[in-house]
C-alpha cells in the first residue's frame, strides 16, 4: 500500500475538510452543511449525506476536458459520486443527524489511480470534522450520527499477482480491479469487481477480499490516529 | 429464479433483437452494426461494443420523467449502460470483430426489478444474432468473435433470506443486493455488491455468489436452447 | 388501409395502456393520471391532458441517435407530441376531468410510416382506460369527461394515385403528404398537408379530405370494437 | 386583410433583408449565403435553403423568457422554422442554386398574429434579393433557381364569421385556426388547420381555403409590386 | 462621434421602448416591469434592475450562429448584459422602485462597432418612459428612482491617434480600445479598458479618458433632447 | 497588500504549474501544452494561449453549485477566464510559440478576493515554466516567447480610503472596485473599474491607478525571484 496521509482542515471555510494522499494521488475532501434536506425527506425528520466528485482538468497525465465547460457530468463522475454518497451513508444514523443536509465535496487534485477509494477514506473524516463541529454548537452528538470508520481500497491481478492500492500505471494493465468499502468492524458496504481481460474465479476474487480487509484494517487506523 | 423467455426477432429493422422477460421486466435488446468504430479506434484494425439503455416513462409504477425532455441521462442509466457495454465487451474479441460497432439498445419496455441483468442477459441473444447476420454476409465468423455466453443475476438478502433475481418489491426492502455478471464457462466478469441498511459479512456475500452460479449456469443454458 | 390493431393493458403499471399497430408500426400508447395540473391551471378547476412522443433508436432501418443521449428532443418530435395532445384535448371536457392531468406517453417500438397517426389513435384507448379506471373509482364519468372518438391517418398521392395510411416506402416518395385527425362525428380536428415535390390542388385535396374521412370512420369502428 | 408592407435592405450586412409588416405583426427576414452545403448534400451538386425563426423577448404583450438564456428553442419555434424552411424550399430548384446553402432568418420584431404567415411571405422577398446579389455576381440566373412566389396566410373562423390575417385577438379566441401556403399559380403547398374549441366540418374548411387563395393572391401581387 | 439618434416607443408592447443608432449600430432596447423581484430580494422592499443582450444572426457581416439554437449564450454576451444590469443600477434607486424588476433587453438589429456602449445608452431612455408610465399610474416617482443619466461609449487609439465611438473597422485595427460609461454629472461608473497590441501608458489612458467624459456629456445632451 | 508566495511544480503531471497564494486566496495555476491550434489558426504558424477558470464548490464562505452539476459555467466565471487569457496572451508572441496551443488552468482552492487577480498572476508562472519546459526539448526560446511579466491586481476605495489587494470583506463592501493588469515593464493590459456605490471621479481612479502600478511592480519582483 501506498504511503496514505490525511491533512486536517485544509479548507478555512468548511466545516470539515481534508486533504488525503494515497502516494501521488491527492483528493481534497470539504464537508458542508445545510439546514435543509432534499425534497423527498421533508418532514421525515431525517438527514441526508451526498457527494460529489470532480477532477481538476490537469490533475492527470493528459489534461481532460473540464466538465462544467462541456455542460455535463460524465458517466465516470455520476458512478464515483453516488458509490461515495452510498458509502457514507451507510455509517451515518439519519435519524439522529436530524432535518440537515451534509455535502461531501471530492476535488481530485492530482491523480495517479484510486481517485475514488481515496476519496471515500478522506470524505469519512472530513464528514468527522464537520460533525464534531455540529457537536461544539450543540447541534448533534457525533457518536450517536456516525455508527462507524468507512474506508476503501482497490485490489487487482496485476502481472499474475494480486496487488493492492494500485497505482495509474498497475491499474491500467491490471487483469482484474475491484474496489472494497468496508467499516471499521470489518462489515462490507461495497464490492465492484470488474475484469478487464480474462474472467477471474471465485478464489482469485476471495484472495483480493481478504487483501482488502487487511488493507482497510490499515487505513481505518491511520484514520483513527489522524482524529486522535 | 422468475419465469425467463427470450422472444428472438422481435424488431424488423435490427440486425439483431430480442425482447427478454425475467418475470413481469421486460426489456427489447436490439443490436445495431456500423461500419465505422469511434474515434479511439481508428486505424487499430479493432472494433467496438457498446450499450444505450433506457426506460420507457411508464415502465414503473410511477411515470417517470422521460430523459430525452430533461435534457439528461441520469446516472443511474449512464451506471447502467456502461455496466451493459464492459459485459459484453468481456465475451468478445474486438480484433476478430474488424473496424465495426455494434450498439446494443436495451430499452426496458416494463419494470419490476432486475432491470440490468436482464439486459445484459438479452443483449447476449441480440448481439448472437447480430454476428449471424454478419456472418450470413461472410463479414465475420462468429465463433473467433463471440467467445462464450454472458449472463447475470441479481442476488440479495431479504427479510433474512438468500434470494436470487429479485423483484421490485424485493429489490426495495432487500438488506443486500448484488449484481453479478459470469461467463459460461463460470469465469466472473462484474461484482456489484451494496450494503443497502447494515454491512454484510464475507461469508454472507459467498452465500450470494454460489447462489449467483447457479442461476446464472440455468440462464446461459436458456440462452442455448433461444438460439438452437 | 394496413391491418390495425389495439392491444389494451399492455402495460402492468399504467392506468391505460394499449400497443397499437398499423401494419409494421407499432406504437405503445400508456396513461398515466396524476392529481395536479400545470401551473397555469391551478385553482381553475380544469385539468390537463398532454403528450410526449419517442422512438427507440432502432425503431428504424438505420438506428437514429438516442434524444436523451443528445441531450434535447428534436423539432419531429417536439411537432408530433404538440400535435398529439391538442388531437386528444378536442374531445376532453377538462374541467369535467378536474384538477388532474394525464400523460399519453407515444413510444414508438417499430417504425413503417403512420407513427403520428397511430399514436394519436391508440392513444384515444388508453385514454379510455385510464378514465374507465377513474371511474371505477368514482373520480369521473367517463362519458361526461370523454366526448368523442378521435382517430387520425395519413393520406397522400404516390405515383399519381391517392392512398391512404402510407407506409414508410410510400411516404418518402409521395409527392403530398397530408395527415387528418377527425372525431367520431366526422368533425376536422387537425389537417396537416405539406407537399414533397409540386404543389397540390384544391382538388386533389379535396380527394385526400374525402379517402381520410372513410379511413377514420374505420378506425373509430375497430376502436369501439376494441373497447367494446 | 391589414396594410401589408415590405422594405427591401433593411439590413446592410445581408445578401436579402426585407421588413414585413401585416399589420402589427413586424419580421425582419435576412437571406445569409454561406458557400457549403449541409454533410448529407455534400457532392450531390444541390444546395439547400433553411430558416431560423426568433422572437424577440418584448415582441409580445408580456415578456417571454429568451430562448438563449433558457438554453434551448422552444417547440413552437422549431415547428415554425421548419414550416418557413420547407415552403420556401416548395419554390426553389435546389440543382440550380449549386452546392451552397442560403440561411433565411426570421426575427420577430413586434408580434400581433400571423408571425409565421408574415415570415413566410417576407422570407421571399429575402429570398429573392439574395438571389438578384448573387445572380449580379454571375452565380445563378435567378429565374432558374426560383420557380416562383411563395406566400402564407391564417385564416379562421372567428365569432362565428371567417376571417382573414387573424391579429393577436382574433387568433387567441377563433374556434378554428389554419395556415396556408400557396404559390404564385395558387397550387398548394402547406395547409395546418386546428380546432381550438369544437371541431369544423369539411364546408367551413373549404370556405378558409377559397378565402386563403383570395389573400394569398393580393399578397402576391403586393411582393410583385415590391420588386418592380 | 458618429450621428446619433433614439426612437422612442418603436415598440407597441413594451412599457418602456427606443431604437437607438450610433451610425450604423442599431439597437432596440425595451424595458418590460414585473411586479416581483429575484428571490433573494423578496421582503427587502428593494426591487431590481436586470439586462439581457443578443444580436440577431444576420446583425454583422458573416451571420453568426443563433444563440437559441446553439443552445447557450457565449461568454462575450453574457459579459455585455452584465455590464448594461450593472451600468443602469448605477443610477436607480432601487428601494424607491419598489419590490418590482425592470428587465432591459437590448438586441443588436445591425451591428457595426459599439454595439454595448449603444445598448447603455439607449437603454437609459426605455428605462426612463417605463418609469414614466409607472408614474402615470401612481407607482412611482421618476425623479425619485431615476437618479441620473447614463451614457457610454468607446475610445480607442487607432493608427497612432485617439478616437471615439469606434465603428467595426476602427475598433477591429485598434491598438486600445476602451469602453466608459459615466452618469451626467460625469462621475465614473465604469472603466473597461483592454490593450489588442502593445500595453498602453497612463498618459494614454488619460487622454482616452477625457475624450470619453466629452463625448458622454454629449450623448446626455441628446438623451435630453429626446425625451424633452 | 497580503503575504503573497507563489509554490513552483505544485502538480507532477502539467508542463508548467504554480500554487499562488494572496493571502486566505490559493489558486492551483496549471499549463498544458497540446500540440494543435484552435480552427481559425491552423496553418497560420500561430500559436494560442487560452485560460479556463473554476472554483471548488466549498473555496467560499458559502458552498456554491458546482458548475460542471449545473450544466453550464456562469457568466462571472466565462467574463474571468476570457480576461485571464487576454492577459497572458498580451505578453506572448504567438507567431513563436509555432502551431501549438497552452491552456491555463485556473482553479480557486480557497477564495478571499482577488480570485482573478491572483490567477492571472500564478498563470504567469505556470506559463514560464511551461515555457521552460519545451525550451529543454528545444520547441522554442522563452525569451522569444515571453516578451515580460504580466501581474494583476485589485484596488478599491474601502471607507473612504484606496486600497490595494482587498480580501471578501472589504471587497463586498468597498465603493469602488477596479482590477489592473500591468506588464513587467509598467505597461497597462486591461483595467476594469466599476463602482458599486457612488460614482466614482477622475482624481480617485488615478490614485487607484498610481497604488495599483506600485503593487504589480512588487509582483512582478516577487515572481522574479521565484524563478530564480
Amino acid at each position: 500500500m501506498r504511503k496514505v496521509s490525511f491533512e486536517r482542515n485544509f479548507s478555512k471555510h468548511a466545516e470539515g475538510s481534508c486533504l488525503v494522499k494515497f502516494g501521488d494521488t491527492h483528493v481534497l475532501c470539504t464537508a458542508s452543511l445545510e439546514e435543509k434536506t432534499p425534497p423527498w425527506l421533508r418532514n421525515s425528520g431525517k438527514g441526508w449525506i451526498t457527494a460529489e466528485y470532480g477532477m481538476l482538468p490537469r490533475a492527470t497525465g493528459e489534461r481532460m476536458k473540464r466538465e462544467a465547460a462541456s455542460g455535463k457530468q460524465g458517466g465516470r463522475t455520476q458512478e464515483i459520486q453516488r458509490l461515495i454518497g452510498r458509502s457514507l451513508r451507510a455509517v451515518v444514523d439519519l435519524q439522529a443527524l436530524g432535518e440537515r443536509q451534509i455535502t461531501l465535496d471530492c476535488d481530485v487534485i492530482q491523480a495517479d489511480g484510486g481517485t475514488r477509494t481515496a476519496s471515500i477514506t478522506g470524505a469519512w473524516i472530513a464528514l468527522y470534522d464537520c460533525l464534531k463541529w455540529m457537536e461544539s454548537r450543540n447541534m448533534i452528538k457525533t457518536d450517536r450520527v456516525l455508527k462507524d470508520h468507512i474506508a476503501a481500497v482497490s485490489c487487482g491481478i496485476f502481472a499474475g499477482q494480486p496487488v493492492i492500492d494500485l497505482d495509474y500505471l498497475e491499474d491500467s494493465s491490471a487483469e482484474t480491479d475491484a474496489n472494497f468499502v468496508m467499516t471499521g468492524a470489518g462489515g462490507i458496504v461495497e464490492i465492484q469487481g470488474t475484469a478487464e481481460g480474462t474472467p477471474f474465479s471465485e478464489e482469485e476474487f476471495t484472495t483480493l477480499m481478504h487483501l482488502a480487509k487487511n488493507g482497510i484494517a490499515e487505513l481505518v487506523a491511520l484514520q483513527k490516529q489522524a482524529i486522535a
